[in-house]
């Protein structure tokens, strides 16, 4: 169902996003919080942008353009209508495209940072028959997998431009890899625990274009208290 | 000073040290606790033993032959020390040379775990002119580099077995691209923050010999609390 409801953490924002769809913003979310952006950041892209809810909470954080990608057309009506009832439209602008296909029209070295919430699965893996094309492709790597978007990156990052990455910690070595193959270094992580005495189950991790190598673990979040309540953390998300 | 302590956790275990290096007997504590011994584990190597502190809390796990092999004489004599004192000669077997000699000698495929806690630091950084050659051995891979390591186990660990090693957040990266080049597979991590709303210095990784991808991050162990006592995870290895 389609709704509108507060961004996360920020009442004076709006997100039109469906029902079922939480899960998904909360990784957004903490992406949005997790990237670094700093005074020199001008031009930001977000790939498989969905509602725009990164772009929409980056723009409380700088003046940076930013770009959203998204190629369903679906997500793509969510992320315009959320776009304009915040009336970012002079801040952000909404591509509906495959990134692939986008970004061979766009010239090397573009953007500083690249936010990215991506398919988790590989395609066929936790497959549902019952699931739409809509989720699949969204939780698939159907039309984009982990190396587009790292070679993607590598093209249209500006020289020490970061790229940010949402995912899960099964796919850590793999996005080691393939950012290493790339140039990508990577500088920073954080591990996202369920609750206290559980193995993580989202990984944050940024990367730096042509960086240099040293690697900060940023300390660990906790989703829930061991009442099962959301920590404060994660509440400060929804105040 | 040459002291002889009870092992921390253990009390009824001894082992002799000196005084100013409980710093790595937390690392080995932590690497013993964390590596993966079940009962089809027949013979465990530990690499730059020191004074057998890992060989030693391994015992209480279980009744694999133990090699702990250490380079520096100072170090050995009292790895003898502490293996006599505890009677476990039968069990410890200890050799004081440099692995890479020593395992040349050995045929391949020997262990079912290799574990280490390794130099630190790369030659060169993080110096001290006032150090003892002793120290800077322990600490800087001046005879031993994570290459040297994880090329090392590659040879000598049966198919399946696992290399557990205790290293700094910062070498993460390395770690991982080396494992992965010699076809060791990542498969366990487990971050140590010194406290609350600090980022992690202490980092444990597995890693499985020919094994198929799939990595599990532990919950996270913080050292102090918010009043800077140890925590209760960490004041059960002294209890």
């Amino acid at each position: 169902m389609e709704v509108v409801n507060d961004v996360l953490g920020y009442q004076n924002l709006k997100i039109y996003q469906n029902t079922d769809m939480f899960q998904f913003s909360l990784d957004s979310v903490l992406l949005a919080n997790f990237v670094t952006i700093n005074p020199k950041v001008y031009n930001i892209l977000d790939i498989g942008t969905g509602n725009a809810i990164i772009p929409i909470i980056l723009s409380k954080k700088t003046s940076a353009k930013i770009t959203g990608v998204e190629i369903q057309k679906e997500s793509f009506k969510l992320a315009i209508k959320s776009v304009k009832i915040n009336q970012l439209e002079d801040q952000i602008q909404l591509i509906q495209n495959d990134i692939k296909e986008y970004s061979q029209k766009l010239s090397t070295e573009t953007f500083d940072v690249i936010t990215c919430n991506p398919p988790f699965f590989k395609i066929n893996e936790n497959s549902n028959v019952n699931e739409s094309i809509y989720k699949r492709i969204a939780r698939h790597e159907i039309y984009l997998n982990l190396e587009d978007i790292i070679t993607i990156s590598k093209k249209i990052l500006k020289n020490n431009g970061r790229l940010a990455i949402v995912h899960r910690p099964e796919r850590l070595i793999e996005i080691i890899i393939l950012m290493k193959k790339h140039h990508i270094e990577p500088k920073k992580m954080c591990f996202i625990y369920p609750k206290i005495g559980k193995e993580a189950n989202i990984l944050l991790i940024e990367g730096v274009k042509n960086g240099k190598s040293g690697l900060k673990i940023l300390p660990p979040i906790y989703t829930y208290d061991t009442n099962g309540n959301y920590t404060e953390e994660i509440q400060k998300f929804f105040s």
